[in-house]
């Protein structure tokens, strides 16, 4: 397990973007694309030799997530790139963390399987199954 | 700028060391040094292929960082490289950031200098002088 990506909620996906291209010299690397269930836009922002960052932005009916990005936003998760994602979900649940979105796929990964987990220091964590090699990014 | 680690604040340095080992199987990379200045106790953990993680807890009279680890923890900063510290805190101040912390050396970067950051979104960068080759890690 390594890390993928961390991600960030905000507001406004295209500022959200614009401030990182302008600020830390990030590109858009995806289009956006709205993750239906989990009721989010996403989209992905690279940079050479730098970490992969993720952006949302909570639909409206995301309440839990609209009130974080009316407070500012900010960080949100950190990404874990697994073999198996119900492999990974066991084995993270059996280390104690409690899991708060069972696998279910995700468009802005290809549809490749995600899981969300809840860990210590309110550390809220990302899965995402690797096993197919398709992907949009 | 690219990143170099993020970082975690934790209550006891300790814990969070055995945590990450323990659930995400990183590796503690280097000794707890204490930053004096930022009166804060610092350890990195690495693993292969993956994202450099520095946890920190504070002094008992960093108080805003006590208040914070004693309500959980968590995300605290992203750090990113740069070639001229000035250079870098004067570049992400022209674009609206605020300065929060003036460079100062780094106990635990082996004495580089270290500078933090306020930009949008909450976001606590920090920036890490990377001119000097000689480091602890």
């Amino acid at each position: 397990m390594t890390i993928d990506h961390i991600c960030f909620a905000v507001k406004n996906l295209e500022e959200g973007i614009s401030y990182w291209e302008q600020v830390f010299g990030y590109r858009q690397m995806t289009e956006i694309v709205e993750n239906t269930l989990q009721k989010v836009k996403v989209v992905f922002l690279e940079k050479s030799d730098s970490l992969l960052i993720k952006l949302i932005e909570p639909k409206e009916d995301n309440l839990s997530l609209v009130n974080f990005v009316n407070r500012g936003g900010g960080f949100h998760h950190v990404c874990f790139k697994c073999r198996e994602i119900n492999e990974g979900v066991a084995e993270l649940k059996k280390k104690g963390l409690i899991s708060l979105v069972s696998p279910q796929p995700g468009e802005a990964f290809n549809n490749h399987e995600i899981a969300f987990l809840l860990g210590k220091y309110g550390l809220n964590i990302e899965l995402i199954d690797t096993s197919e090699k398709a992907a949009l990014r």
